[in-house]
């Protein structure tokens, strides 16, 4: 009844939602299996290096600029002079990348508990690790929940938690225990922002505990950002950002303008658009 | 390497982009060879029916409401006062269902070459089809280019091209003289909107082309909005808008409030959002 996929496909199923995605593959480049979890990289034939984590895809060359920009840039401009940023997980550093083109970041630390991530982006995503030698940038790999737990209270502008999907190892991520512990890490006026699954499949589920779960970890505003994301389930995708003390739904809008660096998704207009979430969403999220 | 697809999962292959898109069916439902197509309906687990044409994704009944509300709403709030409608394609009626929700149109004519996709979707996506009994209705089913031929000059508001892609029996709707047309066939301040496929995909050629051949058409302003489109190729989608002697880029923000009808995508915000094209699309655009 319909096509057929040959051993030349790669093949993600997300069996709760009934849908598959492929992209045809023309090599194995590399396959570790490290203490956390199954690494694998394939060179594709249209969308350049693809790695997976477990079967899962994480990012290929060809799109990860929208995720990796809408992680980065919508926080970034929402606080009001961030100085000082923690990435969670984003161990491929592109989340990394993007915050270190804001001159005014200070210091960048990034924790992945799997060093063997950073180690194949740097061989095979070379672009994305291209800024890890900048003097702001701290990369470390442990555990990110004790990585919080023992950091100071009130000593960071932006929280990045930069995940896997919120079953197996970054199912604590998700938590209400540790975004309060995010909470308590952040300055007054801090910004926290988490990759949030698809609009299309979590609004009512994953997307609003979340937020609801935001909300009691003590923050006082949340907003939820869509972009496309083609290679994730539905190619469609969201970041979540809540506020301590700081409305998540405004930003430095002049900012945007006047920062220095080129980009290829993020832009006032796409952060101001991605804002104003379609009509089923409000009503899922039940705001 | 990867997950395999069984017989119970349709695929479609986007060959020259080497991504595929599959859902898990249930149940064949519907088979029809008709004079132009084949013509198929499939029960899935997760996104209600599908519809397929010549083995391509049409529509599902889970998120056919993005499509078909970026086709109709942003061109109907465009132009200032929409009065007569037509709809090239659009046989399932879904097009057709949104623009009749706009109580200031007078007359739609919806001008499909296939009756069998209109029976099908009556049968099977019967709320694609609960307007087709409005007086406002006509539904043809004939050659539209021919008919947009035989049709008075300057007598029309909004033209909808709800087209197949540019590949195969629609291939002449994306053409400079079949455009050339739809401007002949516009009444001055009229506005016409094409499906113009991916951002990811066909910014740099089908997008661009489009938008060239509209202003070599005649027409004074053109803007694409992104939208998603979880079943289409890449799960990101575009509509193109051209104006006859109105800036497409400006719409009756006013308007989209007082509408008396509830949407599940579309609103001023979204519309708004949609105009602000990512940095990416406006290089490869060359705008």
């Amino acid at each position: 009844m319909s096509e057929r996929l040959d051993d030349s496909w790669f093949t993600e199923i997300f069996s709760s939602e009934g849908s598959a995605f492929s992209l045809k593959v023309t090599e194995k480049l590399h396959d570790v299996q490290s203490a956390y979890q199954h690494l694998e990289v394939y060179a594709t034939e249209t969308f350049g290096n693809l790695m997976l984590l477990d079967g899962c895809v994480m990012l290929t060359d060809r799109d990860n600029f929208l995720y990796h920009e809408m992680m980065a840039h919508p926080a970034l401009f929402t606080h009001a002079d961030p100085k000082r940023v923690v990435i969670i997980g984003g161990g491929d550093c592109g989340t990394l990348r993007e915050v270190l083109k804001h001159s005014g970041v200070e210091k960048v630390t990034q924790i992945d508990i799997d060093e063997e991530v950073t180690k194949a982006s740097e061989r095979f995503f070379p672009a994305l690790t291209a800024s890890n030698g900048d003097p702001r940038a701290e990369l470390l790999f442990e555990d990110g929940v004790k990585w919080v737990d023992a950091a100071s209270e009130g000593s960071v502008d932006v929280i990045i938690i930069d995940s896997t999907d919120p079953v197996g190892p970054a199912e604590g991520l998700f938590k209400v225990d540790f975004l309060a512990k995010c909470h308590r890490l952040l300055r007054e006026g801090g910004v926290m922002v988490q990759q949030s699954e698809s609009p299309l499949y979590h609004s009512g589920s994953i997307i609003r505990e979340l937020r609801e779960d935001m909300k009691k970890a003590g923050f006082t505003s949340v907003a939820t950002l869509p972009f496309p994301q083609p290679v994730y389930p539905s190619g469609w995708w969201s970041a979540t950002l809540a506020g301590k003390g700081v409305d998540v739904n405004a930003f430095r809008e002049d900012a945007t303008g006047g920062a220095d660096f080129a980009l290829d998704y993020y832009s006032a207009g796409i952060h101001r658009g991605a804002l104003s979430l379609p009509p089923f969403m409000h009503r899922l999220l039940k705001d």
